[in-house]
């Protein structure tokens, strides 16, 4: 089966996902500055989530460049993605609203799951295209991946420390993103 | 006509479904355990909707890989599909808000008439492509397609009975499909 | 100019129109038979705006088959047809909410100045591609086109003397629609 | 890596953007013509950010075209883009619902963050393909791009003054844009 419609729907849905967080942006009823303070945690939770779907729509296109076709697992293994995904605008919204340990800690198992099922569809991917694959050479032993989750295991519980803590960690994570995964770029060219 | 735009439509309408779900789950005003316990039973109509639309989703992409060319009359009986899905986040809110006998029924009125859509769909497509084709091929004689939909005709009455046990029976159906239909996989290998 | 683009981005918009409208019907607060009762026109509403816009999709789809290229002029005459389909779920929750004159009529205005837009649409991508082309040929003198606009021309004043009056020849325009538009697809064959 | 998909999920959010905007219109519970009056200003709001993100969308088909290729930094210029046009819904319900300083001023600072980021993604897509590419002569020394810019960074300051000044400002760049830009068209052809 061929890749195409399960990146337009996987596009589809992170864009949704991306554009109905800025909902939670609710229009003040002033029109001073002062009306705007109570935004200021709401928009840092959104920014946040808006790198971090970002992350994901860049690392999840990354991938699929290195994808010749899909098979019934692997459009499960997606929907599995994507299902964490689209729980981030309520974690999102929780946590903006609330900047407490409970609301960062959900936040935080969202990003996890999230990150756990980006690690099942890059496996599913991988043991149908084959261990000597293009796929399976760029993905690699997948450090970083391993990484992420083993920090966020760490940010939850921290978050029942002091809140700013696993968030500060969250960030971290998504900072070490940013910087574009070349693994795949480098061995579609090779 | 090229299949393009009705897969690209059809995404379009099935991803904003599945997304626009999520936002019934509604940020609660506490920050403790306690606040995110009434979410329970609404993030659970969630789950199996979620499950119900990428099952939708995964059948249609599969349907359509077997599928050269549409006309105006299946270009019709999928906006008819579209149509019932669009009503699963309605039905989905109401069952999450009251798990009692009316909303359950109506959610599994809504499942049925959209398996029904669904079948219309596929004899359009079969009747376009002639009985000897890949795709009338691949559909066969359709058991599980049928026997979903005695289910669900079981479960409606049912769940004036016990909301429990209509629901149940709406899983079952639900995992049944998890399993991927691997007919038309099998009939375009050949 | 590719039309790839210009597909995308239209199915994108009228897949989230025809989703958000449905979002008018509010989960009622309680559970038995009678709390649904008050959805009853707005459901009504709903299904008329999700077969006209059904109806602009697929006129959209049959259009756009008999075009080659787009040029600046007819992103814009596109935008403006997008721009009244946008107003439709503004104009459907009004009538499904207050079924009385103004609402109607206003109703009506959103569908004559879609009909309009959808007219400059055709005559822009007939003016780009020749008068003795496919799309030329196959759009004819519009009879059907012309005869809509001027049905919702009268509709429009009569919503002020009986709301149904109007409604009733809006949902005469969608039944000829509903029939799908064979020019284009006649045109094409030869 | 090929463009498709960096097309389709900005057309995905820009769609999504478009569309959400119009929620703003909220229905009025009265059904007479005094009840629409309120609306007057939130719907020149949209008016104008329609016709805003419209030009974006032309905008970035125009740019695309000339484009054979991205990297992963072209798609974080993307992104950003994508974050400044995300927060039009925000800022146009702000100034619609309170036609002052502020939200006026805002809404500037949100249009002109937005052309800084296309300004950033046009010379990132540019050093990709260098200086003697199609797209850089297409491009040329971009003067509307930067008068743009300038006017919006006059129309801030000037909505503290006065708030339709700064508005007429921006509904002055929007016109001058509304006139396609022929330059890709012509490089192209060439």
């Amino acid at each position: 089966m061929g890749k195409g419609r399960l990146e337009a729907f996987s596009d589809g849905v992170m864009a949704i996902i991306i554009t109905i967080m800025v909902l939670e942006l609710k229009v003040p009823h002033g029109a001073e500055m002062g009306a705007l303070r109570p935004l200021i945690p709401i928009f840092l939770s959104y920014l946040l989530s808006f790198v971090n779907v970002g992350i994901y729509w860049n690392n999840h296109h990354h991938l699929l460049q290195a994808v010749r076709q899909v098979n019934g697992r692997t459009l499960w293994a997606n929907l599995h993605l994507l299902f964490w995904l689209s729980l981030i605008p309520f974690a999102t919204a929780w946590m903006g609203e609330n900047f407490t340990n409970l609301p960062v800690a959900l936040y935080g198992v969202v990003l996890f799951m999230a990150a756990i099922a980006y690690f099942i569809l890059t496996h599913a991917l991988i043991s149908h295209h084959g261990q000597d694959s293009t796929l399976a050479t760029a993905v690699g032993r997948d450090w970083k991946g391993k990484v992420s989750l083993l920090i966020y295991a760490v940010a939850i519980p921290l978050s029942f420390v002091k809140s700013w803590l696993g968030c500060a960690l969250y960030v971290l994570v998504a900072i070490t993103w940013l910087i574009p995964d070349r693994r795949i770029e480098k061995a579609l060219r090779q």
